[in-house]
């Protein structure tokens, strides 16, 4: 059976000496996130998820969800009592504004948080994670009654939230959904339709869930310009917080899954269901890409939470397991094989996870820096920087991350050779989770398309702009450290591919748009490849100064961050030169075929 | 429910324009395989596969196999018909000697052949797939007796056979297992032990199942060269080849497994059951490397075939599923949505399926080839040649073919968006059961180390210098040709590439075996990015000839041969710098670390 040890350590370095949390105390929003609350956070956040959360991930995939006749649904052992220990604890609380009972913790405290849950129980952390995409949505969207009204037991845990977009015949292009909502004399709304893939839709861990739809009022464009966004409770909530009616919104039944089981997936059927505009009519979108985009950075996160506990046990077992003996010949003669250590092809594969996960980790916590200076940031200049890397990276978190988890997820499971495939060893469960964070809040090629399509032209090029310019900086500096000079050089070139790569979309893409298209996920992936060199030269370069400073202490841990650097820059970095030749291959051959010649039967 | 037709009009291209199996009629093992014969097999044996095969597929996969109390095994329904089927027309005899009462058909025809069974249902074909390489091994090593009495009823697939090497404490290093093998007054031996992972170990669709089993004799060294191969049938079989006693072996349980639900895998325990030694004593692995090598080849085909059927169906969803419009405005205004093939990543990944899978298809049959000229050809020359390029791609086949066959299916799965997640659309059980083929007949990491390790330095490098020699050759012949002369430099410069990560090794791996060890996996993805590039090499000179002479009744399959000969050399070519990069990164970075310090939790 799989273990996990909150990685509590490599959240502190990046906090502390990469990111450098002390330098924002002065600025409000930084005010909750003191020292002593940041350590408490990260030692019983971890604890709880180690040990409340994770003893029940294997089970719960293994038991699964299960729906009743009357459309109830039961999560699986487990889940209620410690859902009822999270409220309890107040660990849903944490990112949420004080006046609605929130501790105002800065979002890139949540997210060290939120790994963890993610890393113990991906299914489980789930539920809170839906409600928080609700909650977000209402408060920028919502009246003033709506929030009071739903946002405080939202944020305690006491009642849950969902998002509501799919139906069966569209995900990707909300603009065709047929959910309709008809205004009602007490100015409600009336939501008919049936929606699909509802993570969280129905279950037993609260005695509310708050659903919020999309749907079309009579007469709306028939695109995405006639959607309205509406809340739904399952329960209708008196003006004095007392639960009233039941709703008619209704679980048809529980999707059968590739993995994350122990989330109830739901087919929501709504059949004149009583709802409330949120925001204004036909502005549905907007307030949906509210949710979207803070549930891609969790999504990005998923990818880092399994990839982090599917390496933890895969080092685990190249410890425990003996087999053959060391190409440089046998490392413990008395033993009758040397440990899965050392080969240098497990080596490769536990340091690729290494490297990947630890550049990951600093990419995640430093774009939830970027949400909390979007706001907090001292000057208007620094703000519209960190909004615009926030708008740049939230695809590459999300699309790229998601790759690197199901990777990393995968190499892990390799490290067990057959027992990886057995599922009583729990590696096999971490693919599977893994592999839906690459298809939904938009699959990872749609991720690709807002890189290229939105988030490059928007504003003349001014995000990735600044994103190279950040990289110029930080390259330059580097190259006058001798230790980090080599690293910086290889980044550097990669930092040109990635350019070269802009230009070439440049160039080409305003004669033909699908020149862009089809080299999309390349570029997405390239991005990533650059974005978490740079973490890894600041991790390197962090490194190098505690060495020399006050960080004796944690010397191999250290000493690791320079290796992983190396390996990074040897291994990872390559890949840009082959990404910006793909992406310069364009479009002709990929859209030449007639749909008919794909068949070669 | 997803669809298979069986891509014989592909097939056929690589059979009879690209190998031109034409040329090799006049060699008596090719005797058997006249146009007609290879007609009939292709026509027949894809429509068995399509329409006795596939229809249990994925109800296969849901039910999965039962073990009953008693030990008996049932596979899941509709599988026993279609089994008797299967022996009814006689497709498990294609590839077997005459004299045994097989068709004597070529390998490369019965390959072609296996392609189809794996798409259908992989986990079917795993049966009379392992059937095939217990027979094998008998024919190389067992005696005239053994031969006459087991061989022709698992020709026929009355019986069945297994591969019983993995034991809970070791797979890959089989030095270490612990079974027993005591010899007996009357000649056999007593055979005491527990085997575990045993593909088709256990169940009901042959009245008798032949296991070769490796133990250890008494006093044997401890280590795989104390290592002897036993037959050990679950009925004992008397002189006139009647059923006798029922043998001491006995399926323990069946792992529950990620994939392959409908292919019983067993821990087999082994209570003193009697077993006849097969060849000499202490020379099982060489018995086994017999079985493995055959094996590992039809594991490649299997990257292949799920591949293919996973493809098959996402190109038939881009077709059906409309999402969005195409970045060059609607193609279809009257319809809501344009379909999903209008979206240039959509395409992209298409492409890159289709890309793959005709190059490994390619890849395949021609090393199929090679497995008939190792015998056939008609100089000892050719016989070596043949010989040796068996031996160099066989780890390439078995480990970069899964690895695309991997990559394919999850790709084909992300077309379908969150439909590929769920269960009922089928698409998730093709990664699942793809999953496998990564780890098992040796875990593509031992592929890689196959290849690096023993494949490149036997008979001083000779086996990579004629490949080398065999790319070099074509290239040259194909830069006269004005249609070709762009593929041929792209493929040139790759094999620069190769031919360079070669030198490294030579340069390099005395020094530090690690070197070697380090680079093995991109070493491997490398050859086979050079291997496929030769393979479309030939593909786009058939097709561009065809189009010239013949061909023309068949434009469009043409054509689209030489878009995708242009993607492939876009698309993947490029790769091959990145990998020789990273195997110039060596071994530093990856085995700096000691133990612990993988530990950043």
């Amino acid at each position: 059976m799989p273990k996990y040890t909150p990685p509590v350590r490599d959240v502190r370095f990046v906090l502390d000496r990469v990111i450098g949390l002390d330098r924002y105390t002065n600025l409000p929003v930084f005010a909750p996130a003191t020292p002593d609350v940041v350590s408490a956070v990260l030692e019983e956040g971890g604890k709880f998820a180690a040990e409340v959360l994770f003893p029940i991930n294997h089970s719960g995939d293994q038991q699964g969800c299960t729906r009743h006749d009357d459309g109830s649904v039961t999560t699986p052992d487990g889940f209620k009592e410690a859902y009822a220990q999270f409220v309890e604890s107040g660990w849903g609380t944490l990112g949420a504004p004080e006046k609605f009972g929130g501790q105002a913790m800065p979002h890139v405290v949540a997210t060290a948080f939120q790994e963890f849950m993610i890393s113990a129980n991906m299914a489980f952390a789930m539920y809170p994670g839906l409600t928080h995409g609700a909650i977000t949505a209402l408060l920028v969207k919502g009246s003033p009654e709506q929030q009071e009204k739903y946002v405080p037991k939202m944020v305690s845990g006491e009642w849950g939230g969902t998002m509501n977009l799919t139906e069966p015949q569209c995900g990707t292009d909300l603009g065709l959904i047929k959910t309709k909502a008809e205004p009602q004399a007490d100015g409600s709304y009336s939501i008919t339709g049936t929606k699909i893939f509802i993570s969280s839709g129905e279950h037993d861990l609260t005695n509310n869930i708050i659903h919020l739809v999309l749907a079309k009022t009579p007469g709306a464009p028939d695109s995405t310009k006639g959607i309205s966004l509406f809340v739904v409770p399952k329960f209708l909530v008196g003006d004095d917080g007392s639960l009233g009616e039941r709703n008619a919104v209704q679980c048809g039944s529980i999707e059968h899954k590739m993995g994350i089981h122990a989330n109830s997936t739901c087919v929501m059927n709504y059949d004149g269901a009583k709802g409330w505009l949120v925001g204004e009519e036909m502005k549905g979108m907007a307030a949906m890409f509210i949710m979207m985009n803070a549930a891609r950075l969790g999504v990005g996160l998923q990818g880092l939470g399994i990839a982090e506990v599917a390496y933890q046990n895969a080092v685990q077992y190249a410890h425990d397991r003996r087999q053959g003996r060391a190409l440089t010949g046998p490392q413990e003669p008395n033993e009758k094989a040397d440990t899965l250590f050392v080969h240098p092809d497990v080596r490769r594969m536990l340091m690729e996870g290494k490297a990947q996960i630890e550049g990951m980790r600093a990419l995640c916590l430093w774009g939830a820096l970027q949400v909390d200076l979007e706001d907090a940031a001292p000057t208007d200049e620094e703000k519209q920087l960190a909004s615009d890397l926030v708008a740049l990276l939230t695809p590459v978190i999300k699309g790229y991350g998601t790759d690197i988890g199901y990777r990393t997820a995968t190499n892990a499971q390799q490290v067990y050779g057959g027992h990886g495939y057995i599922a009583e060893w729990g590696m096999e469960q971490y693919v599977r989770d893994a592999r839906i964070s690459m298809i939904y809040e938009g699959t990872n090629g749609v991720q690709a398309m807002d890189l290229v399509g939105r988030k490059l032209p928007a504003n003349g090029g001014r995000a990735i702009q600044a994103f190279f310019k950040l990289v110029t900086e930080e390259v330059a500096a580097a190259k006058g450290n001798e230790a980090l000079a080599d690293f910086a050089g290889r980044l550097e070139k990669a930092l040109g591919e990635l350019q070269a790569a802009t230009m070439w979309f440049l160039a080409n893409g305003l004669k033909n748009p699908n020149h862009v298209g089809a080299g999309a996920y390349s570029y997405m992936e390239l991005t990533g490849v650059v974005a978490i060199g740079l973490m890894w030269l600041r991790m390197a370069k962090a490194a190098h100064e505690a060495l020399a400073g006050d960080g004796a202490e944690d010397r191999k841990f250290l000493e690791a961050k320079l290796v992983t650097a190396r390996f990074y820059a040897e291994r990872f970095l390559p890949e840009a030169g082959a990404l910006r030749r793909k992406i310069e291959g364009g479009a002709d051959a990929v859209m030449a075929l007639e749909p008919e010649m794909f068949d070669a039967a």
